[in-house]
């Protein structure tokens, strides 16, 4: 069945608290290699049947107005994975 | 600067309550389209300068030793934004 990925991330200009402490226990576990890190949500929808442009465009509004907070959060993604999008 | 993303999902078998409490409140909305919802984790870790193969490697390790928990969750995609990866 197709499954459409949503990607959600705490806006730039946020300070992500989760992403500094991976950040820190990078640096006490000797990892150099990444600057940042920042994390985010990432929602696997799961459709019955064929991913429709209707489909999509009702993902993409849940995208926004369900799944993710305006005030923090970006939508990052709304993508079809499994399956093309029908045109 | 490239963005290395790793995508971090609850393993299959596992309830994923999180995900439930979504599915329910697409019911309660009378959102029909999406049959399950599951929750997972997007990390984007920030690199100074090239995505060399090293650096994937490592991203590659962190994502299954640090970022991930192997009891209960799958590492679902490690990827490269913003840049090629350097053959």
């Amino acid at each position: 069945m197709p499954t459409i990925v949503v990607d959600v991330m705490p806006k730039a200009e946020l300070l992500d608290p989760q992403g500094k402490a991976v950040s820190g226990a990078f640096a006490r576990l000797g990892i150099q290699d990444f600057s940042q890190v920042r994390i985010g949500k990432r929602f696997e929808l799961t459709v019955d049947g064929e991913v429709t442009d209707a489909v999509l465009a009702e993902a993409r509004r849940v995208a926004e107005e369900v799944l993710s907070n305006s005030v923090i959060e970006d939508v990052v993604g709304v993508s079809v994975d499994g399956a093309e999008v029908r045109a």
